[in-house]
């Protein structure tokens, strides 16, 4: 493929170039290939560097394209169907969970969660983090606030810290009736510490997805849980895992 | 506030930039409130253009900022929360529906709604398109594909075109057994189309839900919903409206 002038497109150029690329990625390139520089691609379509850049950033959006740490720009497989909340109406840790606790520790939470949990400003919760793998990959990680009075049996000795805490705090929680649940999905920036975690630049796109546990019409525990928004599809309701890519400017022909 | 110099910050200097932007959002300005230019926000907070753009990119995937055309950068109201998915196995155009009928074409689907819907490559389906409001705002866009299979007592005659052809295609499509419906929720960029509707650029992060409807089971229909990822919040439960605001960073002091 030669130079693609784009000078006489009426859009947006990174948009139509958006387009090449895609079809360059489509014809050219294989899942996991590595693009050439945004010097070389630049001149390759014979666009600016930050027209190129806005199209990179929107293919990432897309999940076509990955910037991975110390690698660079590569081709994207296909993103992963991640089942959220199919088991309705069972605690974390129960049977079939597919998050890992990593470990619990007692700190006040952020203001938002200590509003939602009904605690004291300065009161604190046990903060469990787990981490959920898929496809041999960590795809999210999770915060689980719960205030002492959901775990009333605990003690402090069985279990001191770790993981090994994290599941003690989890195994107190099974004992409370829970009655309901519901869910929000809604778009963030990866902090600093799920970046590392999730292997992405601190500040990638996430999505978060909010989860409250209601026990006699309370919030007992609520998950602020943080998926790679490149790699993750979330899939709700009895058959999990539309496999429709997104990508209706492509018609069938 | 004078001018904050982050020379000395071992972390990415966005990152930090971000949390003193957050804090001035906090303190000083007020939702809707236009920020001051790039030029002069930058020298205020002593840093480089690129790092500024990039702690405020971060600020509008969190929800923070919004960027509007012809307008600039302004501060954002909190997110609001939109039911997806309460009113589980009801066919679009139900009673009690929050989308509304704009039109319906007749016309190839894309590859992956073709392969969905088992239509041939070439196959017309029906496409409506909806428009969701939320608070006297657009906060979706929705098109509905489905085969014609799916519609057989729809005649040309009763309402050719436009909203009135929507409805009469949603209206036959009532008369199918619906036996159930999965959902997918995945980050994408706003099409032209859709961004023009939906007052964002081109490009801009949108949530896009994908949701599958079954008869007898196949695919009888497939919407593709495409929601503003800067002012919604999806919500999926009985109880839906989870009110936390994702703000980790910060702390109940």
């Amino acid at each position: 493929m030669g130079t693609t002038q784009l000078e006489s497109v009426p859009e947006p150029k990174y948009w139509h170039l958006k387009t090449v690329l895609t079809e360059a990625l489509d014809s050219e390139f294989s899942v996991g290939e590595i693009l050439p520089n945004e010097r070389d691609l630049a001149a390759r379509f014979g666009v600016a560097r930050a027209t190129l850049r806005q199209a990179l950033e929107q293919l990432e959006l897309e999940g076509r394209l990955q910037r991975r740490r110390g690698v660079g720009t590569t081709v994207a497989p296909p993103r992963v169907g991640v089942a959220v909340g199919t088991e309705q109406h069972t605690w974390p840790g129960a049977a079939g969970d597919a998050w890992q606790p990593v470990d619990s520790v007692q700190a006040p939470p952020p203001a938002a969660v200590a509003a939602a949990l009904e605690t004291g400003a300065d009161e604190s919760v046990h903060t469990v983090r787990r981490s959920r793998m898929s496809h041999g990959q960590q795809v999210a990680t999770e915060l689980l606030y719960i205030p002492a009075a959901s775990v009333p049996g605990l003690t402090a000795i069985d279990a001191p810290s770790g993981a090994a805490r994290a599941r003690a705090v989890l195994r107190e929680l099974q004992h409370l009736p829970l009655e309901g649940e519901d869910r929000a999905v809604e778009l963030g920036s990866a902090r600093a510490e799920d970046a590392r975690e999730l292997d992405r630049l601190p500040g990638s796109p996430v999505l978060v997805v909010t989860t409250r546990f209601f026990v006699q019409g309370r919030t007992a525990a609520l998950s602020v849980a943080t998926y790679r928004a490149d790699t993750c599809r979330l899939t709700f309701g009895e058959s999990a895992g539309v496999e429709i890519h997104h990508d209706p400017e492509k018609r069938a022909s």
